[in-house]
């Protein structure tokens, strides 16, 4: 295994970030390289999910992962851990990630010929709703202890997204969540929005969602 | 019960937050109202917590509750039905308060004679403990499920806090979550920070944070 990439991020210069964002977008296009930015509250289990997604999907396509956070590389190594190949992203505080930053990620991944790459963005329901990354595909986690509340409270993060990925829903028993209502806020939010109930713990859903998101490459 | 009023903030036109944040804070120590403010990630509990500690302290002081959320105002609306004088404030899809947003609510909590004031800041891990919002204590709240490694990826929470809240530990034989790790990260960000394990949900733990704050006053 390589060493780790740990990668401090500059701050943007680029204006108009969503000019910039459909730039990236088209020229990964080019390169046959499909981005999925993964957003959610912290804890809700992005690196988690990831590691549950890849034992699916690191068998049939070149995947690649680049895991942003504030300070330290435990995501990344996690990942790395499991045989792909992976770099950590540090925003140096930033909350977010814009497609600038998430281009100085890609050019250290080092990723020709690589199908799929999938951005685990800073853990933080608002911020990075508002800058596009550059991804083809947005998804966002809910977990089952946050509450069925939160598309309320957050609406931004679910009117980006094109997937909600309901999450630990192994432990439904212990918690107050009304997955009926998780579904139908998410939906008011945005109605074209795709929900995959998960357990990235006992691996319940994921072939679900490892299906769906090979169909999109 | 009054109607309840929902604030839609400015955008604050001070310069230097820090010197209006000191200002704030003084001026409610001259009127002998204490602020704390509470952060936390989405869905950690910072309501139900709030709740739990506005059943032991009401009865003994007067205390009143700023929720800010970016949307909705299911959070007031749950404190207001608990009998305790609370204000909605809306950030206008901004991630986080400062001393001026703070000053905004104050005005229309309408709180001369109030001891206490808690004001149940944005879910959010990040953009929060940048800002000073003239409280006189911060607290954040690290729930079970979250997992222990959130001080190593977001330090400058931790660092500003003076209390770290460990809740919902009613689920803690459901979770892979290491009390001792999660101690030792936080003190490692912030060597002065208190712990309080509490789950808001069975009550466990409420009457020592209660306690504490008491004493605070």
């Amino acid at each position: 295994m390589d060493e780790l990439k740990i990668i401090e991020l500059r701050e943007s210069v680029f204006e108009d970030n969503n000019a910039d964002a459909a730039l990236l977008r088209q020229s990964l296009k080019e390169e046959k390289t499909f981005l999925i930015n993964l957003m959610s509250a912290p804890g809700s289990g992005k690196t988690t999910t990831l590691l549950a997604l890849l034992k699916k999907l690191a068998p049939k396509i070149n995947v690649g992962v680049m895991e942003a956070d504030i300070d330290s590389a435990v995501d990344a190594e996690a990942i790395a851990a499991a045989g792909v190949r992976s770099i950590q992203l540090h925003t140096g505080g930033m909350c977010h990630l814009d497609a600038d930053m998430c281009r100085q990620g890609l050019r250290e991944l080092d990723y020709e010929g690589t199908e799929l790459i999938i951005l685990e963005n800073v853990g933080n329901l608002v911020c990075p709703a508002e800058f596009d990354t550059g991804a083809h595909m947005n998804m966002t986690i809910l977990s089952v202890p946050e509450g069925h509340d939160k598309p309320l409270k957050y609406p931004l993060m679910y009117q980006t997204c094109n997937a909600l990925i309901i999450n630990k829903i192994d432990t439904l028993p212990y918690f107050d969540f009304d997955m009926d209502k998780a579904i139908a806020y998410a939906k008011m939010r945005n109605p074209e929005i795709l929900v995959f109930p998960i357990s990235a713990k006992t691996g319940e859903g994921i072939d679900a969602l490892a299906d769906w998101i090979l169909g999109l490459i």
